[in-house]
Order: structure tokens, then sequence, then C-alpha cells
């Protein structure tokens, strides 16, 4: 951490500044500049909360050096986590493509879209039972029906299940019925909801909220290792940016970014990161070429008739195309799809 | 809402385009242009889902035109929604101070702030109990404690309290004791807690997401209205950009959008809003000049011993000033301060 | 300036740092921290270029503590730039309004603007010959036709031209017939530009691009300064953001931030920072309450007839409602309009 | 193109617009909805401008259906287009890279990064003569000195240049001794610049800026075609966003879009892109996954020493490392590299 003083801040205003860093259990080392004193404090692992020190007079800002998250960090673990879902390698050399409909609609389209993505290759389904939708008169999801019918695809076809739990109230029974419990893009802040998934013992899928910096999505993460729960997957899913006509821009490079910094797996959507299915293919295959750890996508038998999200949903004729494309880029960049 | 057709869309397309239409109990009407065919619709009073026409075959784009919120807007009610919290008016010419500590730190640090905002002549007194930080490893409020605390306040100064609730499971606990219910900006699109603040029978002070659009942030609104709560007050709080170096932009051009739209109340935050203390004057002079119906202020007797956002707080000696600002200024705008 | 090391880097590369840094005549302080050594660099007055070091073995980060800028900045001048421009007062306690339409499109509509702006009080008359426009099947503008046009305007009502200049061919033109010579916001980087407006002995009224943080702002100004003319009037008009839904948003907390970092004049032009006429006069009094020193707004009598920005021109009978309050709130912020 | 009016217009207001519309040669549609007339607009081929009927009484809102430009659309142009320069094809299933360093600086650190790149594989060879810099005090560029060395490297490397042009004085110099004339990213909106570039017999590489649409980054492109230069390479480099912590966000998803709309080809560059060089390889991977016609890569022997962006460039051996991963990747997907 440094401490940057105004340039007419006094003798008296420094030596107060390094007596609250002293208080603070931390060094502070003073180093005057040709315009004003910095002060440089060393002794913290992690950032400390500092914003009393911003406030005391004569100081100008506070730089932070060391980044704020720890437990998700590279210093705290080095090597990628790596970890197994019911027999499925999440991390490290694998790449893991979770797919199915935005919505459970009802138990036939569920399964007719679960047998087609089983038979494409895919080996862990997504589908929503409890939605959150922008207008209250949207469809809602089938709340604890959806989540039963979501038992049965995996009793019937051997897929995984990952579903979103939307709220504190409904995240136990979304865990009795998930493999992996998703936290959604809007929920990313939701610190209630985050510490309860944090007890889980369940893997947790968060997403990154359309508007958080990368720092920000790893804080979120931090919350549910600090509750215990090491086992978090991290989604891009598309920031919203003031230069995009339609949607949302899915920013692949933030793969590279958290694979840097920290030993989290991290898979792209490419369908709710672009909200339209002819752009859907290219990205998957451009997150795979990126690096990422494995894909979240939409698929839909009948895109037309989808109670949510039809025009980023592909069908499973072309989901299965894209799984055979995957494969063989898969296969020249060492990874197993 | 109006279809636009692909330019090689075929009379079939577009007659089974109508047929679905007209099946919603929608009326179509095709309108042949000089590239492509376009189908107005009408029937429909507030804007429909049809996310599934977007999916059919010759589809392009389906453009709204109609906005997506019913009980907010003006349509549903063109007068300015007006109401009384114990006794102090909310919206109309009205012009409502919110004023005291990010967070209840302790009883004495919270009655101290508390006499002086009153002393100033603000009504309303903000703190806050359970709040939502980015890192698990900071100060995470007083919980019920604090609560009790604020209870205190409004005993000993006449003060009412406005302060947040944070998930579905404290949201009752917190209406207890608040006069106002606060949801965050992070917690804008958490709809659980939207339903449950709206079978409250205390009004709700909404935070607008920092990323959020102005539609976005009416339908979270709609959420509450929709589940029977009219008592709404939208708060600005400033919106994350790429162009601002250090926090947010306060978007003041939302005041008169939403006026225009929306017959609910709106005030402005300009700690929040602009993260800085020597911010906060000036941008509440503005907010006032731009037609806001209060204000959200931060403030603490020692910001630099505040236990959260001590450099956005400003001083109750500066408090005091800004309200006699504020009152010379109302009065030249027709408002009572 | 900081360079912070990465964890892993070894004593070779602090030293070869510091000696770079050395080489540079500056001095290098290494600060040993729990995890990393940081060296903090100290010797420069302004910010030194430093790519080269940030690419050096075993270099993580580097965090600049001096702004870039310079001659524009507070320590370079700590009272305000307060100048006259042909017996109008720009700065200080003076409040300066410039209107008049978006573009000249003939001699009739511009006298008859003119007349109706000077009846209403304004000093300096804004009207564009030469025009930005993003379609180049727009109107571009009267170009010089229009200049002359504006020098009948100065002639017939003593009114101060201000009007825009777009490329390094027809700056000198267009400054032989302006009182102020204006840099739009799409050329706010265009650094030909601002090079050869910066050899003008003419008033520069530099836009802020929408896109631009306020140092890349300041830094365009100090492109104008490093060449000689001090004249700069800033002009925040409004950035892009994510989160509006029709066009900019007007930053007016750019104005508090630019005034406690830079002596220039800074104005709103709350026309193109809004694009709706609606919002123009009620962020007007907002541009004036946060204690901007002017504004830039377009008039027109016959808004529907305009070629080009027509829908955020207010009328004269507007604007001349809009001067009346704007003097009566000024009187009350102790401000000359 | 649609007019929505106010739910209060009465008929005559509307019968106003729609004689507007008659005079102005096109067809009106009035479509009577449940709460307001919605007006359709036929006749039109491309987008109309159309604000002052935005202006009229009683409209309130004007929804455009058809796109702004014309001469780079796939309307304009079904098939892609594609290109020869000096024996190198542009477009359809080629994948042309662009690589050398940010600046040329002098003769021999010139030669010897192209000698690399050509070495490595590439056929066209990239670096700045003249460099907009956001500081004036930063290297600006060797001017007419660096081009004569790149017109040195064309004849020792059979290899062709691509170098900026900053403005309408010095685009004919650079024309001189270009292949391929660029404009940067802060110029995207110099329509003084695009219009010169127009008249320029050699193809264009126009870059993105950073804030800018697509439609907006299209219309930039159509000011070049409208002069009649139709050989425009666009180029994605990475727009900014509220939500990244260090620099820009690389668009993939542009190259989708602008395929499906444009039939220009379009290159991304993963230098400025990213800013980081250790992000170059993967999103290098991920452009040619997603269907990018090429890149533009920042290489430089010793990027500590660079005089510009050292940060963001690679090495030649990562660079020939790169270009062999691109080789079998093109394979599989079927592009020449």
């Amino acid at each position: 951490m440094l401490i940057v003083m105004e340039a007419r801040a006094g003798d008296e205003a420094v030596r107060r500044v390094c007596d609250e860093i002293t208080q603070m259990g931390l060094t502070a080392h003073a180093i005057p500049g040709s315009q004003r004193m910095v002060i440089a404090v060393t002794g913290n692992k992690y950032r400390v909360d500092c914003d009393h020190v911003r406030t005391m007079p004569g100081v100008s800002d506070v730089v932070h050096v060391t980044h704020p998250y720890k437990l998700v960090s590279r210093e705290e673990q080095a090597e990628d986590s790596v970890f197994d879902v019911g027999g499925v390698t999440i991390g490290g050399q694998s790449f893991a493509v979770m797919a199915g409909p935005c919505s459970v609609e009802n138990r036939d389209q569920t399964m007719r879209i679960a047998k087609s993505v089983s038979e494409a290759g895919a080996r862990i389904f997504r589908g929503g039972a409890f939605k959150p939708r922008t207008s209250p008169y949207s469809f809602q999801g089938l709340g604890e029906e959806g989540l039963k019918i979501l038992a049965e695809v995996r009793e019937a076809f051997g897929l995984l299940i990952v579903t979103e739990a939307m709220d504190t109230e409904t995240i136990g029974l979304v865990a009795e019925y998930a493999d992996i419990v998703q936290i959604g893009a809007r929920n990313m802040q939701n610190y209630s909801l985050l510490r309860k998934a944090g007890r889980l013992n369940k893997p947790i899928l968060l997403k990154r909220g359309m508007w958080a910096t990368i720092d920000e999505f790893l804080m979120s993460a931090e919350y549910v290792l600090a509750e215990g729960n090491r086992r978090v997957i991290l989604c891009e899913r598309g920031i919203r940016t003031s230069a995009n006509d339609n949607g949302h821009v899915l920013d692949l490079g933030s793969v590279p970014h958290i694979k840097r910094v920290s030993h989290l797996p991290i898979i792209c959507d490419p369908s709710h990161g672009t909200g339209q299915k002819y752009k859907v293919p290219p990205l998957a295959r451009a997150a795979l070429a990126v690096g990422a750890d494995g894909l979240l996508i939409e698929v839909h038998h009948a895109p037309m008739e989808a109670l949510s999200d039809g025009p980023q949903a592909i069908t499973p004729t072309d989901f299965d195309t894209l799984m055979n494309d995957m494969r063989n880029m898969a296969a020249l960049l060492h990874r197993t799809c």
C-alpha cells in the first residue's frame, strides 16, 4: 500500500499517518519526493481496509499494490484447482461442456433436449427451475417441479445437473437436486446467497455480473471459499458495454487474466454472452482457443417455443456439429472434450 | 411491436408470423417495404413477451414500441405519487433529505451523528445495520443490534429511519425497525427480495444498480408494485462508466427521464454517486436543481474512524452548511426542504 | 512512481530495475514487503514514461502517483484561469452562456436565432459551418459560406462567435472568422489538430470525447497549452455508458473533479449531453449549481426544420425562460450570468 | 421507419406527420393501437434522416428498421470482399498476419524485427512512423524518416507495409510509402481524414474506435467507400468498458456480427486489444477461431527498449511459436495462414 500525501501536507500530517500505520501493526516508510511525500506501507500480506487513512488530513490518495482476494489467488495455491464432480473432471486438461435449455419448461421438452445433448457427448445438463427475469410478468420457472424433472434427467441419461439457486430460502432445496449449484450474474454480489453457497457440499458455478470487474468477480468467489467450499467454477458470461448495439460482449480476455491470478477453473457462456444464436458456435470455438475450461450452452429443440431466451438457443443438430468441431480443436490444443 | 422480416423471407414465412400473432390474441398488419416486409402488431397495451417470434423463420428483428413496465408508468397514473411517511411528505413539492452514517457502528457514534443531522434540519436518518461489502473480510454491520440503536435514534430525536435489507431472511426483521426499507444497488435485480418487499407495509427505497438501464430500474420497481406495495422511492446513486477515473458517475439526467415516464418519486445519493466527499455538496445542489425529490447523504462526525465509506462522508458542520444552501435554493425552485 | 515486483523476482531483477531508474536520473528506494519487493521512485516532478520498465524481468506492475499533465494542472497555476474574450469574461465568477443552432443552415435562420438569443441575454453565439456527421450522406455544413454568415451575426448583434474546426486544413480559415475555435468531441484526440490549435491566437473550446477519462481530456488540453496557447475552455458534453437507454450521460461530477486538479475553466453542453430538449433546462440549472463556468446550448426557432440535431434544440422562448432562471440561480450562487 | 405517436396525440398531429412523410416521397401507414397511433413508413431503401419528424408535435419516438450504411452492407454486395494487395490475398479463405513494432524507432531495430517476422512467415509488416500519443511529451514517431526505413524493409524482405496516417496533411505522403494505409482508432471519426482515404488508390486499414458501436464503425468505413475506395480492411482492436481492470476488452463477437451485415474483411489486433503481452497468443488463437480474416500483432526484439507500447509486444521467438500454432489451427478451420 502506498499513501500519497498532498503537496501542501506538512510534517505533522505525515507523522500522524505514520503513527496510524504503526498502530495497525504495519510498517510505514516515508519517502520524500520532489513535490510531495509518499508513505509506503509494508507488513500486510493481503490488501488491508484503509478507508480511514484515506480521510486523514493531508492524504491525497491511497494506492493498493496487493490484490484484495486471498483464498482464490495463485499466491494461495500455485497449481490449478482440478476437481471431480460425479465422475467428470473440472479444470486441468479437461474441457467440460454443460448444455441444455434456458428453462425447464415441462418433462417432455426437458427429456427430449437431454437425450440429444447426451448423444452429442455432453456430460453435464443445464436447465433453470428458478428463473430470475427482468419482468415480474415473464415465466418465472417451474420451481421444485422443475428440479424433479432434472432429477429424472440424471436418472435417465446419467447426466450431471447444473441449475440456478436464486435466494437463501431455496438454495438448500436446489442443492438437494443439483450436482452443481449455479449463482447467476444478477446475484454475483448477493452476499447472503454467496455465504450459504459457501456452506454447501456441492460445487458452485458462479457467473460474472455483467458490470463486474475481475477483482470484484474474484471477491465474490472469495466469499464462497471463505465459508469453506473450495469447489467454485467461474463463468464468464458477457459484460455490458457502451459500444455494443445488441446485447453483451463476451470478455474472452478475462480467461487468461483469471488463469494468471487465480487457481479456479473458468468456463464461458457464449449463449448469454452474445444473446444471438448465430454467434454461439464461433464464440464457443474462441472460448476453447483462448484457454477456457469449458462451456455453458443453451440448446433447445424448438427455440421458437422456448419460454425464455429462445433467440440465443441453438438446436440439437447445431449442437452436435459444434461438439464435433470442439473435439477436433480440443485435440489440437491438448484438451479433452 | 414491429416485426422486421428478412429481405429474403417469402410469403409463407410472413403468413406464419401473422398467424402466430393472431393466436396471441393480437392483430398483425403486414406492410410491404421496398426491401423487406414489416409486420406491425397492435392490440397489446404493454410490451408482450415475444422471444419465440424472434426465432421464427424469416424474422430479422423485433422492435418494441411500448415500454415493458405498467404499474410504475405515467400511463397508469398521470399525477406524481406523493405519500406520507410518519409525517414527512415524499414527492410533490417536498424535498426530503435523508442523512446519517454509512454504517451503524455503535450507540455513541450513531446518537452523536443523529443529533447533528437532526439539528441541521434533516427529518430522516440513514444508517446500515446489514452491510453488503465487496470483501468477506470487511466489517459486515452490527445486524439486529444496529437496528435497535436505530430505534433509539427514532425515539430520541423523532427522526424516521431508513436502513437496508440484504436478503429475504432478514427483511422482515428490518421492516420491524425501519420506517423505510432500503434495497441496495447490488440487490436491484434480486427478485426474491423485491417480491418480499412488495408484500411489506413499509415504503421501499430502491437504489439503481450501477449497471442498470432506466427501463431495468423501473422493471425492478414494477416487481414491488406488482405485489401490492405502491410506496416505492427510487434512488439514483451513480452508474459505472468506462470514462471515469475514480468511482461512479451520478446520472442526473435520469431524474427528468424518470419523471417523464413514471409517477414515482426519485431522490439522489451524491455520496455513493461520487465516492468523494468534496463532490458531495456540489452534486447535492445539482440534484435539487435538476428536479430530484430528495437526497441520501452520508454524514460522519469522524470520517477517518468510520468503519465503512469514510472517504465519501461529510462532517456534521459541512452538512449544516449544505442544508442552509439547499433551503435557499429550494425556496428559489418552489420546493420545501 | 511505484514499481511492484513479482513475488518470485530475485535480487538480481531488483538490482537491474534500480539501476535502470538511476540511469533515468531518478532515485530508487527498494522496500521489502512480506510477499514481494516494491521499488519507490522519486525525483520526477511529473509522470515519466516507463513502459520499458514495465517489461523488465520480474516487474509485475508500475503504479503512477503523479498525474500525467503539467501545464493544465493546479500545481502549475494555483489560481483559476480567467480570461477576456472580446469583452466577455470566461472563468472566475463569470458564468458564460453560448447559444445558437447546431448548424448554420442559411442567413435567415441564423440571423433570426441570433437575434433571439441576443435578446435573451447571451453574449456568445454558437453555430457550425463545418459539421462532423456520422453519415457521409447527412448535411455536412455550409463551409466558408457559413463562416461568413457568422461574421454577419457578430456585426449585427455584437455577439462573439464560437464555431468548430474539423481538420488541420481549415482550422486557419475558421480562426479568421471565429472568436473562439471549437474542437469537437470526436476530434479530442486528433493530435495534429490540437497542435495547430495550440499555435492560434484564439481561445479554444475543447469538448470532452464521449469515451475519455478526465486524465485523457486534460492531456488533450495539454497539447494545446504545450504549443503556447493557454486560453483553453473545457467542455463536458456527456459520456457514453452502458446504462443509458437513449443517448449520453452528462457527467456533472467532472466539474468539481476538474476544478480540483486544473486551473482551466469548464462549461457544460446539456444539449449534446442529453440529446433531448426536455432534459436541457433541468441539466442547465444543474450545471450552474454544480459549479460550471458556463453553458453551450442549442437553440432553434423551428427545431423540426433544423438540418441537424433538431431533437435536442430548445426554442427561443424556452431559452428566454431558461436565461431568467439561470440569472436568478446565479445571483444566489454569487455568479454573474 | 416507425413513428410512434404520443398517447394523447390527436388526429391533426397524425395527419401532419403523414403529410410530412408523403412530402419526403415516402409512404405513411397509420396503424391505430390500443393506446397510441403508430405510423409505419415505407419506400426508403436505406435509413433516412428524420430528426425533424422526431420534433413534430405529438411524436413520441422514431424507430429505425433499416441500418444506416449502404455500400459496406451485405445488401449491396452479398459475397465477401476479397482483394489482392501486392500478391497477398485479404479476405475469403486467406488469414493475413501483419506484424512488427509499434513504432519505427531506428533502422537497425526495424530491420532486425522485419527479418524475424519475415522468417516466421508473416507477409505484411506493421510499424508506425507517425504516432498518436496521449501525451505531447511522449515519442511522436520519426515521420518521413520512418517511412523511408519502412520502404527499405519492403525492399529487403519483400514484406508489404502497413503504417498509420494521422492527418489530412500527411496522408498523401504516407500513401506514397505504404501498401496499406492505417487509420487509427482515435481517428475513426475524423471524417476529413476518412474522405481523403477514400480518394487514395491504396487499401485502408480502419481501426474501430474504442467507444464505437458497430454501426458507427461501419459508417466510418462507408465514408471511405463513398469516395470510391472499396478496399477497406476493418480492424477490431478492443473497446473500453467499465468492467475491465486494466485496459480494453477485445470484442471478438464483433467478427461474426460484422461478417453477417457487411462484406468487408475484418482482422483483430490482440496487442492493443489487451495491452498485455501474456494475453496476445491466446487471443490471437481465439481471433482465428472466431472467424477473423487476420491479425495485427506487435513484435519487438527488446520490448523493454521499445519507445512505445513495449508491455504489449511479444518477442520474435514468441511470434514464431504463435505462427506455428496459427498455421495448425488454420488448417483445421480450412483457412490459409
